[in-house]
């Protein structure tokens, strides 16, 4: 498991950044549990449970460093990590957790991060409702900061997670799903957030409006190639690493990377054979198909372009730790079993 | 069906308050629609159809009168129906479309005001992902409001209104539901989003905040007298009339006002009896149960007395045109068969 200690080590600034980061994400996680303080009691309890599903708080680690890198000036001291900065930080990990709340009911799964979901638990109603209620405090929390232009970005990258996830249900079962929609889905319903990480992050410590265009540039590249490595791990991965079901996507008739590359080579007689395997579900099965395209390599070396993308977006910052470390976050995306 | 225009008849203002509020809404509509023109088509064709769960607008048309009457002054003409009033109205209207979107999911309805249901026309995924789209873009709608309170408030009385359909949830197919715990959950689930329509419209032109807090009370009173009506409507209504299935709440094991009050009048012995009845699902056979007891009778007269509780709060204001709007609004919510 790679965990942000890990990162920070491979940037080589275990002191500085990750010192701060850690820190800061104490605070996110205080934020994030005062926040869901309900007086009702099934409510609360619920709650305390998601609370769990906090794992990699990739999302406000990245407001973060992205808030300590574009304020870094060289000869200056590392700026504090403002309340401005927790506040968001804890604003989308909240709508992070909530889609996961409610992915988990749209999957019908049974276990997140080795324990049990919210549907397993109180069915899929209460989940429902959950969801929703993180949704709505996410954005009480949101109304609180003083800059309003962020809780107008916080709603629109909420709402693109929605499109995108409801673009993605309006395809399954798709064997023709192209290129060009699997990449729109993957931008809105997992990049686009991570944009907004990287984005308000910037913003938050009043960067040059260019700067904080690009660190959200980064954002998307780095949230793409963290889609398509998860979408490797529903193949590839291990179960019991992963925490969650793995051939998810093929079970429900999601399309990935892999499998439209692998599609898109085959004669037509070739392509019917292929489909029928696709439609087994056979896991295996599906990955020796797709090694004899070489697309499993294909996808793994679209991650890698990706994170080459989201680097190439931080020439813009001045060098400091911060950017060492955000270099080393994006590595760490398509090096990880989870 | 009692129409916005049959209200304004009964307080005779069909002049003035009337037409301001049927432009009025027309520009909700307005903002509504435009608010929800997603670029991703399978989203956009599911906006147009939940356009159609549009009914009474209660809510907005709450935040424009309750804005007209708090700004009445003697002498002075009606003030205009704000920008700033019809955003409210849209946000409002937007969130409660939202949580019809879920609710249907929840209850496994197929028809909603004579109409397929979302999750009926593209299944449950889709209808919860859709829900969450609609809360993002009231939010970001909100968002644009100068008031960042307004968002505050907005965000609070959504989280109220799924604290109270978990609690609710959570006693699902529990007989013993005292009749606390029933009103705690009617008006959070009901109740805080007609309070925050009356509230805010009062805010948001300028009035004292002792006004604002009474059309607060108003709301909770008329909020509800509104769920014991539509909890009537479900146990003795005309399925044609109301649009949506009836008995659905004791279908779901969920007690209402007259089922509480029948089992609280019963000895041990005649509540066993009672307890098999209802979980018998036949309404008509709990209908002729309840009037053993006058529950219906009860119910009704419980709701009548939360429309007077509303009226009195109405003391505060100034009289006006608008002000017997709103007095007819109220009673309007119990002499209603939809």
């Amino acid at each position: 498991m790679v965990t942000l200690v890990d990162i920070a080590r491979a940037a080589g600034t275990e002191g500085s950044v990750a010192d701060a980061v850690r820190a800061g994400l104490d605070r996110v996680v205080e934020r994030f549990e005062g926040q869901l303080n309900s007086r009702i009691a099934p409510v609360a309890d619920l709650c305390a449970h998601v609370s769990t599903y906090r794992g990699k708080m990739l999302r406000p680690a990245l407001v973060m460093v992205a808030g300590l890198a574009a304020s870094a000036r060289r000869g200056r001291p590392m700026q504090p990590i403002t309340d401005e900065l927790v506040t968001i930080g804890a604003v989308l990990e909240m709508v992070h957790v909530a889609t996961l709340v409610h992915d988990d009911v749209l999957d019908h799964s049974d276990t997140r991060r080795g324990g049990a979901t919210v549907n397993r638990l109180v069915g899929n109603e209460s989940a429902v409702m959950l969801g929703d209620y993180l949704i709505a405090r996410s954005f009480h929390l949101c109304s609180q900061l003083d800059d309003q232009s962020i809780a107008l970005r916080v709603g629109q990258v909420t709402s693109q997670v929605c499109e995108g996830e409801v673009l993605q249900l309006s395809r399954r079962g798709d064997l023709d799903l192209s290129l060009d929609t699997y990449w729109t889905i993957i931008e809105l319903k997992t990049a686009a957030l991570i944009a907004g990480a990287a984005q308000l992050g910037a913003q938050a410590v009043n960067a040059d409006p260019m700067v904080a265009g690009k660190m959200h540039d980064f954002g998307i590249a780095l949230g793409k190639a963290f889609q398509v490595q998860d979408d490797l791990l529903d193949l590839t991965g291990d179960q019991a690493a992963v925490g969650k079901p793995v051939a998810n996507d093929v079970g429900h008739g999601e399309l990935t990377l892999p499998l439209i590359h692998h599609l898109s080579m085959l004669s037509p007689v070739d392509r019917e054979r292929a489909e029928a395997v696709i439609q087994s579900g056979d896991r295996s099965k599906i990955v020796a198909m797709l090694n004899t395209t070489d697309s499993i390599g294909h996808a793994k070396r679209e991650a890698e372009r990706l994170v080459d993308e989201a680097i190439a977006c931080l020439d813009v910052l001045e060098d400091s730790p911060a950017k060492a470390y955000l270099r080393a976050l994006a590595g760490a995306v398509v090096n990880r079993d989870h």
